[in-house]
Parts: structure tokens; C-alpha cells; sequence
């Protein structure tokens, strides 16, 4: 079966307040697209966190001393270093232009997925605006889930995507960063292969791999496109979470 | 545009000699799949290497001081070990269970990505058959490419992928390993976001996203869909390579 991703048009810009399940649901329907049960709605992590009013003036932080040394080391802002500072448990690398840390979520990613762009402001100093991560996406993905699953009256995956970069390759690639309704890793082990051996890979990072393709659809550019109907997703959905596709600190040999 | 990833159905299993790109034609013309100018074959590191004939049987290896050491350290065979060694230019990381290494070609995964699972084997002992990435996949997508742009009168990319691990998250996903045909990273420096500001994320590992994409289609479990037509691929087509995806190791903060 094939694999479909679908963007879903006219998206409109998202405020603080809006309710993404009626606006993806209402341009669903406008654009006449069918989604069936069991496909999955990809969403930009960035329409998510504006709906969740994740945006923060930077002019309202008072940086501590680790952020000020921090900032000195990678050459950034230190109030928006704090604020990374303050959605990390840990900080992995610094230089000057990186500063790579485990989010309070658990994953790994730089900048604690603050940025900059694409954050609309009507304000003087447009790029003291940055928006955070959703506070936890798995629950804004269940939130989303249940209003579509509601609306639709059909059962859905959602999964919200961020771009992260990676050790040792270059460009960004969609990553998970939450989800609701689907695996995020799928375990095949001790399953056969072609031959009848058991597999050595045993595990597949399946929503990570959906992430992947959906990004493609969104476009980087301008995220336009920041929602992606997925049809014909493999494996069997189910009830997951990001958890499942966190290594474990004691198994991770590139901390 | 939607972006479509559709198997090709009855790829039969691959003997060293085989001609890929004539299968691939032979077997889309029999499924009435018509593919278009611009599209994407992503196919199966497996098919590609054995294609190639980069079977070997471990009971021919003599292990090295060095692949003893490590076989010890990783409790892998030596001789697998030896082997992994010969395909790799650093090992990054050991230990039990695990051989990271950088691979000849550049890039940075386990095992030389080595692999027991689906080689097939009518001798005796099975386990002792494995099989090792093409020697150079950039040119395997080469020659691929243009059997299949001169089977069917119109241009194409050519990806390759391998199923890879990762730094911080569980389960292996699509990745990258040769290509032609296509962008492997797109620059997208300087261009506005929707607000008219700097894009921060400014290159997109498109090629991995693709690979990504593909690979969900294809199934781990017993790879008989190794070759996907990718269609909808949203960046311009040019010649692309490896390299453009390989970190250098200057700028690699987690080797």
C-alpha cells in the first residue's frame, strides 16, 4: 500500500487562543480531501505552540549567571539563553553559534527548540518574540487528537513535528516531539526475516520516519503548510508516546 | 502537491549480476505504475549490494590484533569485526554489543553497516554469509539512474538507503546512503520566513527526510518491498552527493 501525505490548504495564521482541531477540521472539509479512519494529522510544531501561546518577549527576562556565561561561550543572547536554560534539564554541547541540550521533555535538541522565526509580531522590536516548545506536546497532541476524532467522528493519530539537526550530518530533518494515537517506535524483535534469521534491526522509529516525510511536505521555507494528512501509515496504530523513542541516558553512548 | 510513496510490487529476490534497473522497469511496466519526469526511485541498500555481489562468508576472514581486541571489548565475532574494520576509516564508539564507526564513505553507523539479516544462502552454515554496503552507493545510484532515465525516456533521482541508529533516540530509521539525481541537503540561507525575517533553520537534510519516508513503506520486517517511486519530491532536481550530507569532523560536536 501506498504511503500519501496530503497538505491540507489554507491553514490560516495561528493566535494564541485558536482552536487548531476546528481549523484543521473546517479546511478539511472546505478542500474536500476524505480523510479515513485510522490516517494520521501531522502537525508544524510552531502552529501548536502559537495556539498554546508559547510566545515570550525576550525584554522580560533577567538572565542568571549561568545563562550570562553560557552566552558568552556560544555568543547568544543570554535572555534567550536563560530561557533555554529553563525548558533543558541538562546542556549537552556549547560553542560559539550551538547550544545543544536535553529538553525537559526528555529529548535532545538545540536551543531547547526556541526560535525566532516565523513568530509574528505587530511590536516595535519584532525579533525580541520567540516561541517555546508546547509545554508537553503529547498532551497538545491528545488535545488535538480527540477534538479531530470528535468532529470526524473516525479514529486518528496526531503527531507534532519540529525540525532538529543531528550528530554527525548535516541539514535538519522533522523529528517527533509528540504524539497521541500511534507507535512511536515499532518492536519487531525476534521477528523473521526474508530468510527465516531473525532480524538484527529491531526496532523502527516509526513516527520519526512519518515526521521525516511530513516535513518534506511543509516546506522549511515559509511553513505554509504547517498540517499533513498521512494515509496509509504501515503499522498498527495504537496508544504511544514520545517516551518510546528517548534512549535511555545510561544506553546512550554520544552524550 | 502531496508527496507519494508507492512499492513496487513483485521485485523478485536479487542474485549478485542482477540488473536492477531492468527489474524495476520490467516490474512497474507489469504493475501499470506510471511514473513521471522528476520522480524518485528510493531503493533498498540490501538489493543494491547483493546486486553487486558484496556477499562474503565470515569463515574466510582472518581477524586482525585490533579486530580481536575490539571483537572482545563488543563480544562480536572477530571476524565480523575484521570485516567491519576493513569498510570503516575510525571507530567512534564500543562496547558490548555496539561498533559505532565512521564508514569509508564518510558517514557515521554501526557496524560498517554490516549485516546478517536477508542475505540468503544455500550453504551450511547461513549465519556465516554477510553483507556489505556497496563499495561506493553514490556510483551504484549513478548507474541505476541512468539505466532507468534510458528504460523509460525521462529523468530521475536515484536514493539508496540504509536503515540507521541514532544518538539519543531508540529505533533505526531511513537514512541516506548514496544518491543521484537530487539535492542531498538544500541551502535555504537568506530566505524570508512568512514575516519577512532571516530563516534560522536554513539547511534541510532532504534526501534523509525522503529516505525516512521510503523506509516506512518498505517494511523492516522482511524487505520484500525494496524499491519505492517517490513522487511529489518538493525541491528542484540536480546532481547531488553523499558529501553534501557528511558533517565535517571539525564541526561535529558528538563524535
Amino acid at each position: 500500500m501506498a504511503l500519501t501525505l496530503t497538505p491540507i490548504p489554507g491553514i490560516p495564521l495561528i493566535y494564541p487562543g485558536d482552536d487548531l482541531g476546528e481549523i484543521i477540521y473546517k479546511k478539511t472539509i472546505e478542500s474536500h480531501l476524505e480523510p479515513k479512519p485510522g490516517d494520521i494529522w501531522v502537525i508544524a510544531q510552531k502552529i501548536v505552540s502559537k495556539s498554546e501561546n508559547r510566545i515570550i518577549n525576550i525584554q522580560t527576562i533577567v538572565p542568571s549567571a549561568r545563562a550570562f556565561e553560557i552566552a558568552n561561550k556560544t555568543l547568544k543572547d543570554p535572555r534567550f539563553v536563560e530561557l533555554v536554560l529553563r525548558e533543558s534539564k541538562t546542556v549537552l554541547r556549547q560553542k560559539p553559534g550551538a547550544l545543544i541540550v536535553e529538553h525537559k521533555n526528555g529529548f535532545i535538541c538545540a536551543n531547547a527548540g526556541i526560535d525566532h522565526s516565523n513568530v509574528e509580531s505587530s511590536q516595535e522590536n519584532p525579533e525580541d518574540w520567540v516561541l517555546l516548545l508546547p509545554e508537553d506536546a503529547d498532551k497538545s497532541a491528545q488535545y488535538i487528537r480527540a477534538k479531530l476524532e470528535n468532529l470526524f467522528k473516525m479514529p486518528f493519530g496526531v503527531l507534532i513535528i519540529d525540525s532538529h539537526g543531528r550528530a554527525w550530518r548535516n541539514g535538519t530533518v522533522g523529528t517527533s516531539i509528540g504524539l497521541s494515537g500511534l507507535p512511536a517506535v515499532v518492536d519487531l524483535r525476534g521477528k523473521p526475516d526474508l530468510f527465516g534469521f531473525k532480524l538484527k534491526i529491531t526496532q523502527v522509529g516509526a513516527a520519526d520516519e512519518l515526521a521525516a516525510a511530513a516535513s518534506l511536505v511543509m516546506g522549511q521555507a515559509d511553513e505554509s503548510q504547517p498540517v499533513i494528512l498521512a494515509s496509509g501509515f504501515p503499522y498498527q496504530l495504537r496508544e504511544g508516546s514520545m517516551k518510546e523513542l528517548i534512549r535511555d541516558e545510561k544506553e546512550d553512548l554520544f552524550r
